[in-house]
Protein backbone atom coordinates (compact mmCIF):
# COMPACT_ATOMS: atom_id res chain seq x y z
CA UNK A 1 0.00 0.00 0.00
CA UNK A 2 0.93 3.26 -0.55
CA UNK A 3 0.43 5.36 3.29
CA UNK A 4 0.87 9.19 3.87
CA UNK A 5 2.07 9.46 7.37
CA UNK A 6 1.31 12.98 9.49
CA UNK A 7 0.93 14.00 13.03
CA UNK A 8 0.44 17.04 14.58
CA UNK A 9 3.52 16.56 17.38
CA UNK A 10 5.76 17.61 14.05
CA UNK A 11 7.92 15.85 11.25
CA UNK A 12 10.55 14.63 14.20
CA UNK A 13 8.66 13.23 16.57
CA UNK A 14 9.31 9.39 17.99
CA UNK A 15 5.96 8.43 17.27
CA UNK A 16 6.30 9.19 13.86
CA UNK A 17 9.22 7.63 13.54
CA UNK A 18 7.93 4.68 15.11
CA UNK A 19 5.31 4.19 12.83
CA UNK A 20 7.39 4.79 9.68
CA UNK A 21 10.10 1.96 10.83
CA UNK A 22 7.47 -0.46 11.20
CA UNK A 23 5.03 0.00 8.39
CA UNK A 24 8.01 1.01 5.63
CA UNK A 25 8.51 -3.05 6.06
CA UNK A 26 5.63 -3.84 3.85
CA UNK A 27 4.05 -0.59 2.32
CA UNK A 28 5.44 2.32 0.53
CA UNK A 29 5.74 4.99 3.41
CA UNK A 30 5.72 8.52 2.92
CA UNK A 31 6.04 11.32 5.16
CA UNK A 32 4.01 14.51 5.11
CA UNK A 33 4.14 16.84 8.75
CA UNK A 34 4.47 19.44 10.38
CA UNK A 35 7.68 21.75 11.04
CA UNK A 36 6.79 22.22 14.31
CA UNK A 37 4.34 20.88 16.83
CA UNK A 38 1.10 21.73 16.11
CA UNK A 39 -1.37 20.55 19.26
CA UNK A 40 -4.79 21.62 19.31
CA UNK A 41 -5.26 23.37 16.28
CA UNK A 42 -8.35 21.64 15.49
CA UNK A 43 -8.99 21.59 11.83
CA UNK A 44 -7.30 24.71 11.36
CA UNK A 45 -6.04 25.44 7.36
CA UNK A 46 -3.51 27.89 6.51
CA UNK A 47 -5.38 30.15 4.18
CA UNK A 48 -3.70 33.78 5.05
CA UNK A 49 0.21 32.84 5.23
CA UNK A 50 1.76 30.93 1.72
CA UNK A 51 3.04 27.56 3.19
CA UNK A 52 6.48 26.31 2.72
CA UNK A 53 7.87 23.23 2.56
CA UNK A 54 11.28 21.70 3.29
CA UNK A 55 12.42 18.15 2.81
CA UNK A 56 14.22 16.38 6.21
CA UNK A 57 16.90 13.90 5.88
CA UNK A 58 18.14 11.39 8.43
CA UNK A 59 21.52 11.26 8.12
CA UNK A 60 21.96 10.13 4.38
CA UNK A 61 18.91 9.71 3.89
CA UNK A 62 15.53 11.17 2.88
CA UNK A 63 13.26 11.40 5.50
CA UNK A 64 10.01 13.68 4.56
CA UNK A 65 8.40 16.85 3.96
CA UNK A 66 7.84 19.55 6.64
CA UNK A 67 5.36 21.67 5.99
CA UNK A 68 5.33 25.36 7.53
CA UNK A 69 1.38 25.12 8.55
CA UNK A 70 -1.56 22.38 10.52
CA UNK A 71 -2.14 18.28 9.95
CA UNK A 72 -4.88 19.76 7.76
CA UNK A 73 -2.58 21.34 5.40
CA UNK A 74 -0.23 18.57 5.26
CA UNK A 75 -2.61 15.86 3.97
CA UNK A 76 -4.24 18.47 1.40
CA UNK A 77 -0.35 19.49 -0.09
CA UNK A 78 0.73 16.04 0.49
CA UNK A 79 -2.03 15.01 -2.02
CA UNK A 80 -2.32 17.61 -4.44
CA UNK A 81 1.33 18.70 -4.40
CA UNK A 82 4.18 16.73 -2.92
CA UNK A 83 2.69 12.80 -3.09
CA UNK A 84 -0.04 12.42 -4.73
CA UNK A 85 -3.05 9.78 -4.52
CA UNK A 86 -2.49 7.32 -1.55
CA UNK A 87 -4.42 4.45 -0.16
CA UNK A 88 -4.49 5.41 3.35
CA UNK A 89 -3.59 8.22 5.38
CA UNK A 90 -2.26 7.60 8.74
CA UNK A 91 -1.69 10.79 11.62
CA UNK A 92 0.11 9.95 14.67
CA UNK A 93 1.44 8.13 17.06
CA UNK A 94 -0.04 11.15 19.04
CA UNK A 95 1.18 11.71 22.55
CA UNK A 96 -1.69 11.67 24.79
CA UNK A 97 -5.36 10.24 24.12
CA UNK A 98 -7.98 11.96 21.65
CA UNK A 99 -10.99 11.16 23.03
CA UNK A 100 -14.16 12.56 23.47
CA UNK A 101 -14.80 16.23 23.37
CA UNK A 102 -10.85 16.21 22.68
CA UNK A 103 -11.66 15.03 19.39
CA UNK A 104 -12.97 18.12 18.40
CA UNK A 105 -9.76 20.03 19.41
CA UNK A 106 -7.37 17.76 17.85
CA UNK A 107 -4.95 17.87 15.00
CA UNK A 108 -4.20 14.26 14.92
CA UNK A 109 -7.52 13.55 14.00
CA UNK A 110 -8.37 16.46 12.05
CA UNK A 111 -5.41 15.16 9.48
CA UNK A 112 -7.36 11.71 9.28
CA UNK A 113 -11.30 13.47 8.60
CA UNK A 114 -9.16 15.89 5.98
CA UNK A 115 -8.32 12.74 4.40
CA UNK A 116 -11.37 11.19 4.33
CA UNK A 117 -13.10 14.63 2.65
CA UNK A 118 -10.46 14.57 0.21
CA UNK A 119 -11.61 10.82 -0.78
CA UNK A 120 -9.02 8.78 1.16
CA UNK A 121 -8.98 6.76 3.79
CA UNK A 122 -7.61 8.02 6.96
CA UNK A 123 -6.38 6.61 10.50
CA UNK A 124 -5.67 8.92 13.61
CA UNK A 125 -4.23 6.71 15.97
CA UNK A 126 -2.86 8.06 19.83
CA UNK A 127 -1.54 6.35 22.79
CA UNK A 128 -2.68 7.39 26.45
CA UNK A 129 0.31 8.80 28.05
CA UNK A 130 2.69 11.69 27.75
CA UNK A 131 5.53 10.41 29.32
CA UNK A 132 7.96 7.50 29.22
CA UNK A 133 6.09 6.19 25.68
CA UNK A 134 6.82 2.52 24.71
CA UNK A 135 5.56 3.21 21.07
CA UNK A 136 6.56 -0.67 19.54
CA UNK A 137 3.61 -1.69 20.71
CA UNK A 138 1.32 0.87 18.99
CA UNK A 139 2.67 0.51 15.74
CA UNK A 140 3.15 -3.26 15.97
CA UNK A 141 -1.14 -2.74 16.54
CA UNK A 142 -1.07 -0.16 13.31
CA UNK A 143 0.71 -2.24 11.40
CA UNK A 144 -1.61 -5.69 12.05
CA UNK A 145 -4.94 -3.16 11.74
CA UNK A 146 -3.46 -2.18 8.40
CA UNK A 147 -3.08 -5.77 6.96
CA UNK A 148 -6.74 -6.35 8.24
CA UNK A 149 -8.13 -3.31 6.50
CA UNK A 150 -8.95 -5.25 3.27
CA UNK A 151 -11.17 -7.91 5.20
CA UNK A 152 -13.43 -5.04 6.76
CA UNK A 153 -16.69 -3.98 5.02
CA UNK A 154 -16.56 -0.47 5.40
CA UNK A 155 -17.72 2.55 3.60
CA UNK A 156 -14.99 3.91 1.71
CA UNK A 157 -13.16 6.21 2.39
CA UNK A 158 -13.31 5.52 6.28
CA UNK A 159 -11.83 7.54 8.78
CA UNK A 160 -10.83 5.48 12.01
CA UNK A 161 -9.97 7.48 15.43
CA UNK A 162 -7.49 5.00 17.05
CA UNK A 163 -6.79 5.10 21.09
CA UNK A 164 -4.34 2.88 22.54
CA UNK A 165 -4.23 2.41 26.55
CA UNK A 166 -0.81 2.88 27.86
CA UNK A 167 -0.39 -0.35 29.46
CA UNK A 168 1.80 -3.70 29.03
CA UNK A 169 0.28 -5.22 26.07
CA UNK A 170 -1.09 -8.85 27.76
CA UNK A 171 -2.53 -6.40 30.00
CA UNK A 172 -4.86 -4.59 27.41
CA UNK A 173 -8.00 -6.33 27.25
CA UNK A 174 -9.02 -6.13 23.29
CA UNK A 175 -10.40 -3.40 21.24
CA UNK A 176 -13.40 -2.16 21.05
CA UNK A 177 -15.44 -0.32 18.37
CA UNK A 178 -17.21 2.51 20.69
CA UNK A 179 -18.76 6.00 19.90
CA UNK A 180 -17.29 9.49 21.05
CA UNK A 181 -17.89 10.86 23.83
CA UNK A 182 -20.16 14.21 24.05
CA UNK A 183 -19.74 14.41 27.83
CA UNK A 184 -18.15 17.93 29.31
CA UNK A 185 -14.71 18.07 30.30
CA UNK A 186 -13.93 19.44 33.51
CA UNK A 187 -11.85 22.52 32.66
CA UNK A 188 -10.19 25.19 34.55
CA UNK A 189 -7.83 28.54 33.92
CA UNK A 190 -5.41 28.88 36.60
CA UNK A 191 -4.39 32.50 36.27
CA UNK A 192 -0.62 33.62 37.38
CA UNK A 193 1.29 36.86 37.39
CA UNK A 194 4.40 37.28 35.20
CA UNK A 195 7.54 39.04 35.94
CA UNK A 196 5.95 42.58 35.97
CA UNK A 197 3.00 41.58 37.99
CA UNK A 198 0.78 41.15 34.24
CA UNK A 199 -1.87 38.68 34.68
CA UNK A 200 -1.76 36.02 31.95
CA UNK A 201 -4.11 32.41 31.99
CA UNK A 202 -3.09 28.32 31.29
CA UNK A 203 -6.00 26.58 30.38
CA UNK A 204 -6.37 23.14 31.52
CA UNK A 205 -9.04 19.84 31.53
CA UNK A 206 -9.33 17.42 33.94
CA UNK A 207 -10.89 14.23 33.77
CA UNK A 208 -13.67 13.32 31.58
CA UNK A 209 -17.07 13.29 33.10
CA UNK A 210 -18.43 10.39 31.01
CA UNK A 211 -19.68 7.53 32.69
CA UNK A 212 -20.90 5.09 29.58
CA UNK A 213 -18.79 2.13 29.06
CA UNK A 214 -19.91 2.39 25.32
CA UNK A 215 -17.97 5.98 24.55
CA UNK A 216 -14.06 5.96 23.61
CA UNK A 217 -13.53 7.61 27.35
CA UNK A 218 -14.65 4.65 29.56
CA UNK A 219 -13.46 2.19 27.53
CA UNK A 220 -10.60 3.03 27.27
CA UNK A 221 -9.65 3.72 31.07
CA UNK A 222 -10.97 0.57 30.99
CA UNK A 223 -7.85 -0.75 29.19
CA UNK A 224 -9.66 -1.50 25.64
CA UNK A 225 -8.22 -0.06 22.42
CA UNK A 226 -11.35 1.75 21.14
CA UNK A 227 -11.63 2.59 17.42
CA UNK A 228 -14.35 5.35 16.51
CA UNK A 229 -15.47 5.75 12.97
CA UNK A 230 -15.52 9.40 12.27
CA UNK A 231 -17.67 11.48 10.25
CA UNK A 232 -18.07 15.43 9.23
CA UNK A 233 -21.21 16.41 9.01
CA UNK A 234 -22.17 18.53 11.93
CA UNK A 235 -25.75 18.92 11.26
CA UNK A 236 -27.99 18.01 14.20
CA UNK A 237 -30.55 16.26 12.58
CA UNK A 238 -33.24 16.21 15.66
CA UNK A 239 -32.74 20.44 15.71
CA UNK A 240 -33.33 20.58 12.17
CA UNK A 241 -36.52 18.05 12.22
CA UNK A 242 -37.85 20.23 15.11
CA UNK A 243 -37.06 23.40 13.15
CA UNK A 244 -38.91 22.55 10.07
CA UNK A 245 -41.72 21.12 12.35
CA UNK A 246 -41.84 24.74 13.58
CA UNK A 247 -42.62 26.18 10.21
CA UNK A 248 -40.85 29.87 11.95
CA UNK A 249 -41.26 32.61 9.32
CA UNK A 250 -38.80 35.28 9.91
CA UNK A 251 -40.04 38.89 8.26
CA UNK A 252 -37.21 40.03 6.38
CA UNK B 1 -30.50 38.59 28.19
CA UNK B 2 -26.96 38.97 28.88
CA UNK B 3 -25.50 38.27 25.65
CA UNK B 4 -21.57 37.62 24.50
CA UNK B 5 -20.60 38.78 21.60
CA UNK B 6 -17.20 36.94 19.88
CA UNK B 7 -15.31 36.28 16.86
CA UNK B 8 -12.43 35.49 14.45
CA UNK B 9 -11.93 38.37 12.56
CA UNK B 10 -10.74 39.99 15.46
CA UNK B 11 -12.25 42.71 18.51
CA UNK B 12 -11.99 45.12 15.79
CA UNK B 13 -13.67 43.83 13.15
CA UNK B 14 -16.94 45.82 11.63
CA UNK B 15 -19.21 42.55 11.52
CA UNK B 16 -18.40 42.74 15.32
CA UNK B 17 -19.46 46.02 15.68
CA UNK B 18 -22.24 46.27 13.77
CA UNK B 19 -23.66 43.63 16.06
CA UNK B 20 -22.70 45.18 19.14
CA UNK B 21 -24.92 48.13 18.57
CA UNK B 22 -27.94 46.31 17.21
CA UNK B 23 -28.30 43.90 20.27
CA UNK B 24 -27.25 46.64 22.87
CA UNK B 25 -30.01 48.57 22.61
CA UNK B 26 -31.99 45.54 23.89
CA UNK B 27 -29.76 43.70 26.11
CA UNK B 28 -26.50 43.17 28.14
CA UNK B 29 -23.92 42.59 25.89
CA UNK B 30 -20.03 41.66 26.86
CA UNK B 31 -17.51 41.24 23.78
CA UNK B 32 -14.84 38.78 24.70
CA UNK B 33 -13.00 38.54 20.98
CA UNK B 34 -9.85 37.45 19.43
CA UNK B 35 -7.08 40.43 19.59
CA UNK B 36 -6.22 39.44 15.83
CA UNK B 37 -7.71 38.08 12.99
CA UNK B 38 -7.97 33.98 13.70
CA UNK B 39 -9.60 32.94 11.01
CA UNK B 40 -9.56 29.25 9.44
CA UNK B 41 -8.44 28.30 12.83
CA UNK B 42 -10.99 25.70 13.22
CA UNK B 43 -11.95 24.15 16.61
CA UNK B 44 -8.53 25.28 17.74
CA UNK B 45 -7.75 26.31 21.84
CA UNK B 46 -4.33 27.16 23.15
CA UNK B 47 -2.78 24.86 25.55
CA UNK B 48 0.84 25.16 24.72
CA UNK B 49 0.84 28.85 25.41
CA UNK B 50 -0.30 31.21 28.16
CA UNK B 51 -3.28 33.50 27.45
CA UNK B 52 -3.13 37.14 27.48
CA UNK B 53 -6.03 39.35 28.08
CA UNK B 54 -6.30 43.20 27.31
CA UNK B 55 -8.78 45.54 27.74
CA UNK B 56 -9.99 47.57 24.77
CA UNK B 57 -11.50 50.60 24.59
CA UNK B 58 -13.43 53.12 22.17
CA UNK B 59 -13.10 56.22 22.60
CA UNK B 60 -13.72 56.56 26.52
CA UNK B 61 -15.61 53.57 26.98
CA UNK B 62 -14.97 50.68 27.75
CA UNK B 63 -15.63 48.18 24.57
CA UNK B 64 -14.71 44.56 25.22
CA UNK B 65 -11.40 42.25 26.21
CA UNK B 66 -9.08 41.07 23.51
CA UNK B 67 -7.87 37.79 23.85
CA UNK B 68 -4.16 36.26 22.89
CA UNK B 69 -6.20 33.17 21.57
CA UNK B 70 -8.92 31.53 19.32
CA UNK B 71 -12.37 31.90 18.79
CA UNK B 72 -12.81 28.96 21.14
CA UNK B 73 -10.38 30.28 23.70
CA UNK B 74 -12.23 33.39 24.32
CA UNK B 75 -15.74 31.40 24.91
CA UNK B 76 -13.98 29.49 27.85
CA UNK B 77 -12.49 32.22 29.25
CA UNK B 78 -15.37 34.60 28.93
CA UNK B 79 -17.09 32.19 30.49
CA UNK B 80 -15.10 30.92 33.07
CA UNK B 81 -13.02 33.52 33.84
CA UNK B 82 -14.09 37.20 32.36
CA UNK B 83 -17.89 37.15 32.34
CA UNK B 84 -19.81 34.22 33.60
CA UNK B 85 -22.88 32.67 32.73
CA UNK B 86 -24.46 34.01 29.95
CA UNK B 87 -27.65 33.04 27.79
CA UNK B 88 -26.43 33.44 24.29
CA UNK B 89 -23.37 33.51 22.67
CA UNK B 90 -23.24 35.30 19.10
CA UNK B 91 -20.19 34.64 16.77
CA UNK B 92 -19.46 36.38 14.14
CA UNK B 93 -20.64 38.69 12.47
CA UNK B 94 -18.30 36.83 9.78
CA UNK B 95 -16.92 38.57 6.31
CA UNK B 96 -17.66 35.25 4.17
CA UNK B 97 -20.07 32.53 4.30
CA UNK B 98 -19.04 29.30 6.47
CA UNK B 99 -21.30 26.99 5.04
CA UNK B 100 -20.48 23.30 3.41
CA UNK B 101 -16.80 21.88 4.49
CA UNK B 102 -15.80 24.79 5.61
CA UNK B 103 -18.05 24.59 8.86
CA UNK B 104 -14.98 22.33 10.14
CA UNK B 105 -12.12 25.18 9.01
CA UNK B 106 -14.48 27.93 10.72
CA UNK B 107 -13.21 29.95 13.69
CA UNK B 108 -16.63 31.63 13.89
CA UNK B 109 -18.51 28.16 14.35
CA UNK B 110 -16.33 26.87 16.52
CA UNK B 111 -17.19 29.68 19.18
CA UNK B 112 -20.59 28.70 18.89
CA UNK B 113 -20.20 25.30 19.16
CA UNK B 114 -17.59 25.55 22.14
CA UNK B 115 -20.65 27.60 23.77
CA UNK B 116 -22.97 24.33 23.58
CA UNK B 117 -20.23 22.04 24.89
CA UNK B 118 -20.08 24.45 27.74
CA UNK B 119 -23.80 24.19 27.86
CA UNK B 120 -25.04 27.76 26.81
CA UNK B 121 -26.42 28.91 23.50
CA UNK B 122 -24.64 29.36 20.76
CA UNK B 123 -25.31 31.35 17.19
CA UNK B 124 -22.71 31.31 14.42
CA UNK B 125 -23.85 34.36 12.36
CA UNK B 126 -21.83 35.18 8.42
CA UNK B 127 -22.89 37.12 5.24
CA UNK B 128 -21.49 35.67 2.10
CA UNK B 129 -19.50 38.58 0.94
CA UNK B 130 -15.68 39.64 0.91
CA UNK B 131 -15.90 43.40 0.11
CA UNK B 132 -18.33 46.40 0.44
CA UNK B 133 -20.29 44.81 2.83
CA UNK B 134 -23.29 45.90 4.22
CA UNK B 135 -23.85 44.76 8.00
CA UNK B 136 -26.94 46.72 8.78
CA UNK B 137 -29.59 43.98 7.38
CA UNK B 138 -27.65 40.76 9.47
CA UNK B 139 -27.45 42.31 12.51
CA UNK B 140 -31.34 43.72 12.59
CA UNK B 141 -32.09 40.08 11.26
CA UNK B 142 -29.76 38.62 14.12
CA UNK B 143 -31.71 40.68 16.65
CA UNK B 144 -35.15 39.65 15.05
CA UNK B 145 -33.81 36.25 15.58
CA UNK B 146 -32.84 36.49 19.00
CA UNK B 147 -36.42 37.67 20.09
CA UNK B 148 -37.72 34.66 17.93
CA UNK B 149 -35.66 32.45 20.16
CA UNK B 150 -38.22 31.93 22.96
CA UNK B 151 -40.87 30.78 21.12
CA UNK B 152 -38.53 28.43 19.68
CA UNK B 153 -39.06 25.06 20.80
CA UNK B 154 -35.32 23.54 20.48
CA UNK B 155 -33.35 21.57 22.50
CA UNK B 156 -31.28 23.66 24.55
CA UNK B 157 -28.39 24.09 24.50
CA UNK B 158 -28.91 25.06 20.70
CA UNK B 159 -26.42 26.13 18.42
CA UNK B 160 -27.23 27.61 15.06
CA UNK B 161 -25.02 28.30 11.99
CA UNK B 162 -26.41 31.25 10.46
CA UNK B 163 -25.45 32.65 7.13
CA UNK B 164 -27.03 35.58 5.22
CA UNK B 165 -26.93 36.06 1.29
CA UNK B 166 -25.34 39.36 0.31
CA UNK B 167 -28.31 40.54 -1.29
CA UNK B 168 -30.73 43.55 -1.06
CA UNK B 169 -32.85 42.45 1.71
CA UNK B 170 -36.28 42.66 -0.47
CA UNK B 171 -34.37 40.16 -2.68
CA UNK B 172 -33.80 37.51 -0.29
CA UNK B 173 -36.32 34.74 -0.52
CA UNK B 174 -36.66 33.52 3.18
CA UNK B 175 -35.01 31.78 5.66
CA UNK B 176 -33.99 27.92 5.18
CA UNK B 177 -33.18 24.95 7.52
CA UNK B 178 -30.96 23.10 5.91
CA UNK B 179 -28.11 20.61 6.47
CA UNK B 180 -24.88 21.02 5.92
CA UNK B 181 -23.22 20.12 3.04
CA UNK B 182 -20.74 17.49 2.39
CA UNK B 183 -19.67 17.75 -0.81
CA UNK B 184 -16.26 18.13 -1.93
CA UNK B 185 -14.60 21.47 -2.17
CA UNK B 186 -12.88 22.32 -5.69
CA UNK B 187 -9.35 23.04 -3.90
CA UNK B 188 -6.12 23.94 -5.43
CA UNK B 189 -2.47 24.37 -4.32
CA UNK B 190 -0.76 27.64 -5.83
CA UNK B 191 2.81 27.37 -6.47
CA UNK B 192 4.95 30.68 -6.93
CA UNK B 193 8.66 31.89 -6.34
CA UNK B 194 9.65 34.12 -3.76
CA UNK B 195 12.14 36.64 -4.50
CA UNK B 196 14.81 34.33 -3.70
CA UNK B 197 13.56 31.81 -5.93
CA UNK B 198 12.11 29.75 -3.67
CA UNK B 199 8.96 27.88 -3.76
CA UNK B 200 6.10 28.79 -1.54
CA UNK B 201 2.70 27.40 -1.94
CA UNK B 202 -1.25 29.95 -1.49
CA UNK B 203 -3.90 27.65 -0.66
CA UNK B 204 -7.59 28.17 -2.55
CA UNK B 205 -10.72 26.94 -2.93
CA UNK B 206 -12.89 27.53 -5.64
CA UNK B 207 -17.09 26.44 -5.63
CA UNK B 208 -18.50 23.83 -3.81
CA UNK B 209 -19.82 21.16 -5.77
CA UNK B 210 -23.10 20.34 -3.92
CA UNK B 211 -26.68 20.10 -6.11
CA UNK B 212 -28.89 19.27 -3.08
CA UNK B 213 -31.17 22.73 -2.91
CA UNK B 214 -31.73 21.04 0.95
CA UNK B 215 -28.38 22.03 1.70
CA UNK B 216 -26.57 25.02 3.29
CA UNK B 217 -24.55 25.51 0.33
CA UNK B 218 -27.37 25.56 -2.49
CA UNK B 219 -29.81 27.56 -0.50
CA UNK B 220 -27.37 30.69 0.50
CA UNK B 221 -26.61 30.83 -3.19
CA UNK B 222 -30.29 30.36 -4.35
CA UNK B 223 -30.70 33.74 -1.83
CA UNK B 224 -32.15 32.09 0.87
CA UNK B 225 -31.03 32.81 4.48
CA UNK B 226 -29.90 29.49 6.08
CA UNK B 227 -30.33 28.09 9.20
CA UNK B 228 -28.43 24.86 10.50
CA UNK B 229 -28.25 23.55 13.89
CA UNK B 230 -25.12 22.41 14.82
CA UNK B 231 -23.62 19.41 16.96
CA UNK B 232 -20.38 18.23 18.03
CA UNK B 233 -20.61 13.80 17.92
CA UNK B 234 -18.07 13.07 15.10
CA UNK B 235 -19.03 9.46 15.22
CA UNK B 236 -20.02 7.91 11.63
CA UNK B 237 -23.32 5.76 13.37
CA UNK B 238 -23.43 3.77 9.86
CA UNK B 239 -19.60 3.32 10.31
CA UNK B 240 -20.05 1.91 14.16
CA UNK B 241 -22.66 -0.56 13.40
CA UNK B 242 -21.04 -1.61 10.57
CA UNK B 243 -17.86 -2.53 12.38
CA UNK B 244 -19.78 -4.21 15.45
CA UNK B 245 -21.53 -6.49 13.28
CA UNK B 246 -18.34 -8.21 11.92
CA UNK B 247 -17.20 -9.03 15.63
CA UNK B 248 -13.51 -8.47 14.30
CA UNK B 249 -10.82 -9.81 16.86
CA UNK B 250 -7.18 -8.41 16.10
CA UNK B 251 -4.99 -10.37 18.20
CA UNK B 252 -2.78 -8.54 20.41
Amino acid sequence: MKILLTNDDGIYADGLCGLYFTLSEEHEVYIVAPEVERSAVGHAITIHYPLRVREVRRGKYFWGYAVSGTPADCVKLAIYELIGPVDLVISGINRGANVGINVLYSGTVSAATEAKILGYNGIAVSIDAYENIDYCFTAYFLGKLVKKLNNLSLLRPFCLNVNIPHLNPHQIKGVKFVRQSTAKLREFFEKRLDLHGKIYYWQGAEEHTETDEETDVVALKQGFITITPIQYDLTSYSGLTSLNSQKISIDI
